[in-house]
């Protein structure tokens, strides 16, 4: 009998608040990390300075594991990122490396919205949504073999089998200019609202307000449009591993999205 | 002759690389916040303490002026954040407020991916995509008037003109219930990538490779779905406002996508 892997709760991932709502388990966490288009990335300023301000980064990132390729979802996997890694983000991990630090500690997370809970108290209202968040230390991946590696799953990530349908192998200029981070989690959390609008007593009560307040859910979806050929393209057709993936995408967001439609129409 | 604002550049926030990219002025920033549904905010571990990591919490944004309400995006404002404000969050700000610090240091974030570029390399795979990002001192609104002014401005962000067309007015239990901060910003940046895909010359110049790699590029667009109506709403029709949001949500978002396909179409 299989068992499912869940990062273990801690006074630092435990969702407090509605607590139903948190998912611990690797697949869950994994597979909204590695569906969000972009993961925010943040670390702290660092400690021998005197700035106030945290940083976020918008990167790219995607769960994998260098060792042991064919690890699925739900086990355990490093996040690799790619994306611009700013002189300062470069600095803070080489100076947690030289430290004899286990990396720079990041927070990655993830968050899709995905629809608009319009109840009749402003105060009630809400959205519907999935989020994740990742804790875990962050190096600079300096092997080669890494490097493509991590390129290549980030790759796929944004478009389906598309790194074996770019130009190959990558060249050594390729890989010297390329920055990907491995971040070794240690904790992570997911929390999930999939809910129809909700009210308070007083307001349900309220026959007159109802008569004139609408209350009611606005799906919002993330769609991929037509993809269109770059001006020095000379691929005929737009290939079909593209077309499927960008079929297969809007389709499961769709699906997923006439799913909540269908709890908010069918709650009691 | 009006000046346009900017945020200064300081070691903090300015774009370092693609420079161009980097856009400091209010409004362009004060509009990408105001525009995503979600925005992160970080905080860094408390130093009192031997935690490690950042925390990212998704929460509504919104910018606004209490003192000032009829400011406009180009104008300083302040951000309103509601959202679960977690007893940890909560103690942090408490904590900084009574340090007699300006409030608890935050980096709030908005990104909007708009499209894929594939490239002919992997390695020139890119987004485009619209972020932003504030520094500033938050601190829990106490004032009554003021958590009513965030949380109608919050409510609209959401839907135009949804305040006026819910319960009202807020009674003191939504008051006394209601988390609000208000972010006084120090400084922000902003980053826009609209552009076609690109390469190197040497793959530019590899005529065998480019018969076989397709490059192009993919739209992505948020998109509002058809409004559902609660099981328990009385109001027949869906209301003009709420058609009339979604329907300039959706223009809004499908004319920049649009612009941003004739850019990669005619690009030279």
């Amino acid at each position: 009998m299989s068992r499912t892997l869940e990062y273990p709760k801690t006074a630092r991932n435990t969702v407090v608040r509605r607590g139903h709502r948190g998912k611990y388990d690797l697949e869950t966490i994994h597979t909204l990390i590695n569906t969000s288009l972009v993961l925010n990335v943040s670390f702290a300023p660092s400690p021998d300075t005197d700035e106030d301000f945290p940083v976020i980064l918008p990167m790219i990132g995607v769960m994998g594991s260098f060792e042991n390729p064919s690890a699925g979802l739900d086990e355990p996997l490093d996040c690799y990122l790619h994306g611009y890694v700013s002189n300062r983000l470069n600095n803070l991990v080489r100076k947690a490396h030289d430290a004899g630090k286990p990396g720079l500690p990041l927070c990655l997370s993830a968050t899709k919205v995905d629809g608009l809970l319009l109840a009749l108290s402003g105060f009630n209202h809400s959205y519907n949504y999935r989020s994740a968040c990742l804790f875990g230390y962050a190096n600079i991946v300096t092997d080669p073999e890494e490097i493509v590696y991590g390129m290549r799953i980030i790759t796929d990530k944004v478009v389906r089998n598309r790194w074996d349908n770019t130009r190959l192998p990558p060249t050594k200029a390729d890989i010297a200019s390329t920055g990907v981070l491995r971040v070794t989690i240690k904790t992570g959390s997911g929390k999930i609202k999939a809910d129809p609008p909700s009210d308070d007593k007083a307001d349900m009560e309220n026959e007159e307000m109802r008569q004139s307040v609408w209350a009611g859910y606005i799906p919002v979806t993330e769609n991929l449009g037509e993809p269109v050929p770059a001006v020095y393209n000379r691929v005929d057709a737009v290939p079909e591993y593209v077309a499927q993936h960008r079929s297969d995408v809007n389709d499961e967001s769709k699906q997923y999205s006439e799913e909540l439609v269908q709890k908010v129409l069918q709650a009691q």
